[in-house]
């Protein structure tokens, strides 16, 4: 018989946020598995300790290295999944903790799917969670997007090539890891006149946690990797707002 | 001293998606509201009864009218918003139940503005929560968007009036509500030969969850209303997948 690799969502970074589910699985589970990075620090395993838990001691701290290498990234995803694999045969379940949602720009999908090449039989299950930019907006006191508003989420840097085109057609526009193009990303919105309708977050429900609402003074300063800014024109597609055509209301 | 306003988002229907935040509000809370529709029935309000609790004494069930008629809902909002400020102003904490999350295309924001435009001074709490979206990109084991993939979430009939541009601008799309356009979107998609991308899920994490993976199936036939289409094109923007020029890869 062997085990099930199931993804705990863990939500954004606030232990509150923990789904129910995602809770049994982790106080049930004989082990857990958590990404790390090159200096060994987790940001999945963190939350989970700030809600009271320690790991078991049966545990699998996996390193995801932060490259764009395909190859050096398909070796680690296959080195990660082999080791989660042999617990598995072994009948043990596995708890793989992921920070935000398993199924939004998360690193579950790649370990599921090289699980998947080694033993296509296995049994896989996903928690969804809440995501960085629901917690965001949260955070925010202010919708994310309403009524019959179109919302796209981006890597901020993708969405810097056609951010006019964007700014058009989208009432509500989410930007994750912006830190590589804030400066630009701030210059593009004071050009167009829309500083005031743009919030930026950045590793929201950690306690860390900071929210700047006068994207103007974030002007040549260094973020977090886990920042995004959130933006929202009203132009009347959400049900029950200002009229058409008027100005972006923050 | 004045009561706070919590909106606790629920998830979108299984119990189980509760966080650890909403479920304390919602033990502790000695007043809940939540939507009813015209019949008296409450998505939210059946989602907290699944995972068996029940409505404290102090209940405010509030009707908010399926229509897009301003002045209607405009009324329906301020009815609402007086019944709970009534209870705030008594010095009572409300929990307001809220399927989804709270900030993404919930009803809960057109209550809180009405609220605010009532006492701008009332405390007003939102509790993210996991989104339709999320629990059916989790419950059909595949990515809802990965690596630089951007990602765009629609109304279904805003979608259908320039599909063809969404699907060449986004390797991953979230349609929601899509009854009134389904037999229509299911054309165009075969007409693209995408209907293999598609996957149809409605009022998922309910005991009346479906997943359609083959949409020429749903061909003519009613759906609910709570139901969605993720459509994922795999056009290896996503870290590690297939090579650039790759055809879609359901």
């Amino acid at each position: 018989m062997t085990g099930c690799l199931t993804a705990a969502s863990l939500g954004p970074g606030d232990p509150e946020l923990i789904t129910r589910a995602a809770w049994s699985a982790l106080v049930s589970a004989p082990c857990w598995a958590w990404p790390v990075n090159q200096e060994g620090a987790s940001y999945a395993l963190a939350i989970v300790e700030r809600a009271g838990l320690s790991a078991p001691a049966e545990g699998l701290a996996l390193h995801f290295p932060m490259t764009r290498d395909p190859e050096t990234l398909a070796r680690a995803w296959t080195e990660a999944a082999m080791q989660v694999v042999e617990r598995l045969h072994a009948g043990e379940d596995v708890v793989f903790l992921v920070e935000g949602d398993a199924s939004t720009y998360s690193t579950f999908g790649h370990l599921a799917r090289a699980v998947r090449a080694l033993d296509p039989g296995l049994e896989v299950r996903i928690i969804p969670g809440v995501s960085s930019f629901n917690a965001a907006a949260a955070a925010i006191g202010q919708p994310l997007a309403d009524g019959e508003e179109p919302l796209a989420i981006y890597a901020a840097p993708e969405a810097m090539r056609d951010l006019d085109a964007l700014l058009t057609t989208f009432d509500a526009l989410v930007l994750l890891k912006v830190r590589p193009v804030l400066d630009a990303l701030i210059a593009a919105l004071d050009a167009r006149g829309l500083l005031d309708c743009a919030v930026f977050i950045e590793c929201v429900g950690t306690p860390e946690e900071r929210i700047v609402r006068d994207l103007s003074t974030l002007r040549g300063t260094r973020v977090q990797y886990l920042s995004l800014v959130l933006i929202r024109q009203d132009r009347a597609r959400g049900l029950g707002q200002t009229p058409p055509g008027a100005p972006c209301t923050p």
